[in-house]
């Protein structure tokens, strides 16, 4: 195994002329240094190869490159999709993720927390919904949510509600008899609630009979497929032999009707409209590619990615606008494939 | 915003009675401090809330409790899943994860190296397949590969002998005329590679009719779907009308297939029975359950990181053994599903 010689203060010393204590007080506190002797230290490392342990380097400047991410859970495509693309962003941007996985569990995110500030990240992503945004902002850090509450914390988020138009109309480019939302309960503070405002208001606004069907999805795979298998059901009673244009939350849900609907039809049928929404790659490995409202989930990784970033410069520049949330949506594509 | 007091060596030098020097040389060169003045100072910092900052510690002690991931894609649910099942072994062991993704790209992944390296990483799991083991074997810290050639480095896989003579025994649990392997051109020195062998040994040794199917099914979804749809019409040419068990290299090809099978007949058909492999959420996504071999991805998950945590030790001690590459195999296990 092959390893560099460790560059010692005493070569760096040597080099650059100032006395160990000198450079100690670079690496330890390096306010009492002046900036041009900082430089010279600077350019001294680098000339040594000093530069290899960054470690060493973060002491010296507070800039770490490393960016925490808490993520609920990556066997969600909608999930492991953002993470992709979040991840992605150092082939730009040069910063590093320090990963966290887990949800629902308040106790283990503030762990989570304590530990990615101890190590000195210089923003956060979040997309757990567990701590409230009023806890998030009193971090040291900047904070950029995605689709969860963010009333006092940076956010990027899909345009929800026109996503929900968006949807409607798109099911309503063939004759329907009825149009059908299916959701999990959604408290209002987040984001994604107003797709349910979106599709109402268009139907209210078109005359058109709808039904918002909430009931519990849960958040696993295993919990999505009986909810689903019972929403089917429900809907083929209350509205036999008619036209159903069904507008479900995500691509997941929609890919688990489309399941039923395949189960009981052979294929797909006149009978059924649907749309998800995400385009996660889970609309296209169904059996027939599922229309889907577009986030652009590359474009919503990289603008948070951004936010937070330019939220990272005010903060250094001692810019009081760097405390001041700051609210992004992107608008949603209509994606039509094989389910409208 | 809140921001905790920042502890000063002058606080710790009070503190401990030790000069601003010693302290300054704990954390610099700690080599060059007693143990029992380092415990002394180590105690200090606790007390004084300086243990806020694990930058400082890192230097002082050389364990950061960081361990890289280099992954190729999370677009795919394998390397999501097993990422999942890695970034939550925190939970148990402590361990931080600094995760890039990208796939096929020598020179970008040497890049991810060099930082992980830089940023001090006490070792490194990789799923990635372009950097050859050989070089992987020179880093100054252990590695542990995952489903790729190992041949110098350590490496937990599943034993996908076993793998493909399970999957072809399930086929053969009903009556069938022909088994049929779907694949990728793998290379021998994968170890996915043994799942073709154990397909192929247990036909032969049964003196049954196997028919092997390389084709390319590249990465993405976008690029699985159109070689599946070929290699599905190939079969309904090449065996009409005879009952065909068909052994994917993995879910994703099981379910584009399943799809394809949807898509001719409705629904299941006895032309087709169909095995996965992985056992990954994709299995159960299917509008039919599909039965596969699972790998137990949270196992190989979990003992790939004990295996790294182990050598990390054994490397700290000076243990030559650090440096001598173990390869674990974990036993997969059959799931019958809808598919067969």
């Amino acid at each position: 195994m092959s390893e560099k010689k460790q560059v010692t203060f005493e070569d760096i010393a040597k080099y650059t002329g100032f006395s160990k204590t000198t450079i100690s007080r670079y690496f330890n506190r390096p306010a009492t240094v002046t900036e041009n002797n900082r430089k010279i230290i600077r350019e001294a490392l680098d000339t040594l190869g000093y530069q290899e342990n960054k470690v060493a380097h973060i002491l010296a400047t507070g800039k770490t490159e490393y960016v925490g991410v808490i993520v609920p859970s990556l066997e969600l495509d909608y999930y492991s999709s953002m993470l992709d693309k979040i991840l992605k962003t150092y082939n730009e941007f040069g910063y590093k993720f320090i990963v966290f996985v887990g949800s629902n569990d308040a106790a283990a995110e503030m762990r989570y927390l304590e530990e990615l500030l101890a190590y000195q990240i210089e923003g956060l992503i979040i997309m757990n919904h567990t701590l409230p945004s009023m806890s998030l902002c009193s971090l040291s850090v900047p904070v950029v949510a995605i689709e969860r509450e963010d009333r006092f914390i940076n956010s990027v988020n899909s345009d929800n509600y026109l996503g929900g138009i968006e949807a409607a109309s798109l099911l309503l480019e063939k004759p329907c008899d009825v149009l059908i939302h299916l959701n999990s309960p959604t408290d209002e503070s987040i984001p994604a609630y107003r797709r349910i405002l979106g599709f109402k208001d268009y139907c209210l606004g078109h005359g058109l009979p709808c039904d918002i069907m909430i009931r519990d999805f849960g958040y696993s795979h295993e919990e999505l497929h009986i909810p689903v298998k019972s929403a089917f059901e429900e809907m083929e009673n209350r509205y036999p032999g008619m036209k159903k244009g069904v507008f479900c939350a995500n691509d997941v849900i929609a890919n688990y009707l489309l399941g039923q609907v395949i189960r009981k039809y052979g294929g797909l049928t006149p009978y059924y409209r649907i749309v998800g929404f995400d385009n996660t790659p889970m609309a296209v490995k169904a059996a027939y590619s599922i229309s889907t409202i577009d986030q652009q989930i590359d474009v919503i990784a990289r603008e948070a990615f951004s936010l937070l970033l330019e939220k990272i410069r005010l903060k250094r520049a001692g810019d009081p606008a760097a405390d001041v949330p700051v609210h992004k949506t992107v608008s949603p594509l209509i994606l039509r494939r094989e389910t409208t």
